[in-house]
């Protein structure tokens, strides 16, 4: 059995061992750049995970993976654009450090990358395989547009947000695991067990990225705190806020929310306030234990031997670890 | 046999049957208002006569021809963007009409949607068809990418614009017809031959347009003429006259180049009449003639009946008659 870490590494080396043209410049340095940005790789390790709970070798869903990983980095360079994101983990994002042409023109060269590495799917399984990929890939694409809708959008319900992050995050980690299982010629039921598993992890980690932008230390999360707060985005801490508040509180949350000009640390300190007075980070960690809880249920459902599960239930508790 | 006209039809009545979800409606409107913008349907036409040239029923071409077509007006509606077009088509473009992230997205989403038909192809012939269209995709982006390099670059030889229309133009035909062979079970050299066809009647039709565009008229072309004078822009006929001018005709030429403030009727007569000195339009047309040739060339040695040959034939002269 290999461990997250071991399949993160695994992924590493393989991306490291990509070869892509010299010319055009512009189109395939951004490629090189975004992917050797870093990250956890967490995607393509559960393809490498979801293979390895049925069968010991994982060589032939090392593809799949890489796939995946591009997937995720084309929608990474695309949103950034959407977004008018600058940096990204610490270093400028592509269309900032080139141009948005290439941004936009990269992007779509990382997408048929993908298509290419999971086009060396044996043919037993290819079609099955691409047809989640594909239906994956246009629901993020979906989750990103309501994303988007919603920033205009002052009547968002806590349902629709779960839903939108459902699309945008938690898919394409379920669809990951799913992969995984079928390039491994797992019964279809187990397949789809393990996509619910990765479904309901998806949503716990989306919400423990909400929680730790309030909550999280600098250190530890390795972002700045408080920028949700501070652009109004609508996580599930403020809907749940939103949804909470009366009278006065809501006045006052609201109030803070309209203002045009603020001290940033001071309207974090306020909404922050807020927030533990209405009990929000309490009402979110129980969310996110409940999809925790939903994770695990279908990780146990899975028919195999136990001990196979376990780098998998790791995951599921690495959720909560990052909160400090 | 089917004629252009009878395959083009076909499309048509395809492209009008496909179910695209209601929502996001900001993600799937987009792409029914690129689709049913019209064009000639020139591509997924390819497919089906490239098929059709070697059996009769074209019925499993369709959905690889669909997804042609779909990847064509993806390409078209991020190449509006990176162009900064305001119309196509005496239409708004998508960003225009919406925003630039929905162009970006939506097109993203028809990219993915051209795989979902791809991923239609019988599974014994799948990989290896998704294997041309992929290599042809990232071709089309690289070609995409040497033409926003070559606008700040003044040393363009006539050699790296051929091959700059090749990948952005050509090889799309060139796959189609190829894609349509294989398809048909066609034996690999006979694919290859079609897909030399497409590729040079590519280049030839690109041509046209960089001639139409000086000596076309805006009746038969649909378009305006001497766009691509106004803006500078390195066709064929530009750069074979930075090639043959010299003296007080390249200081004409360079000096037209260098107005910022100009009369636009004035600066097409003027360009043009250099043209014309220069023999530019006799010049561009047995460039044109050239590539036909090369392109009933190959046509030539594919192996089968003369008469199954003919709409392909056709195709080759129409290039030509699009000139009045």
């Amino acid at each position: 059995m290999y461990t997250v870490e071991e399949c993160q590494h695994r992924i590493e080396k393989e991306l490291a061992a990509i070869s892509l043209p010299v010319n055009p410049a512009n189109l395939y340095d951004p490629v090189r750049y975004m992917m050797n940005m870093g990250g956890k790789r967490i995607r393509p390790s559960l393809v490498l995970m979801g293979c390895n709970i049925f069968v010991d070798t994982i060589e032939e869903a090392v593809n799949p993976a890489i796939a995946i990983e591009l997937f995720h980095n084309f929608t990474l360079m695309h949103d950034d654009i959407m977004d008018r994101s600058e940096m990204r983990r610490n270093k400028l994002t592509v269309h900032k450090k080139w141009n948005e042409s290439i941004g936009i023109l990269s992007g779509d060269a990382m997408l048929i990358k993908a298509y290419e590495f999971l086009n060396q799917i044996p043919a037993d399984r290819l079609g099955e395989i691409v047809n989640v990929f594909n239906s994956t890939a246009l629901q993020v694409c979906e989750g990103q547009q309501y994303d988007m809708d919603f920033e205009s959008d002052s009547g968002i319900t806590i349902k629709e947000y779960l839903r939108m992050i459902e699309l945008k995050t938690a898919v394409l980690l379920a669809a990951s695991l799913k992969i995984g299982a079928l390039i491994a010629g797992s019964p279809a039921a187990d397949a789809d067990r393990l996509y619910e598993f990765g479904r309901n992890l998806g949503i716990a980690f989306q919400l423990q990225d909400d929680l730790l932008d309030v909550y999280g230390s600098i250190e530890r999360f390795g972002k700045q705190t408080g920028n949700d707060i501070v652009a109004n985005k609508k996580t599930f801490l403020l809907l749940t806020a939103l949804h909470r508040a009366q009278g006065e509180m809501m006045e006052r949350l609201t109030g803070w929310m309209e203002q045009k000009v603020f001290e940033r640390d001071e309207k974090i300190k306020a909404i922050t306030a807020l927030y533990d007075e209405l009990n929000i980070r309490e009402i979110t960690r129980r969310e996110i234990t409940f999809y925790q809880e939903c994770a695990s249920r279908s990780l146990n459902e899975v028919q195999c031997d136990t001990v196979r599960k376990q780098p998998l239930a790791h995951v599921v508790r690495s959720i909560t670890d990052r909160e400090k």
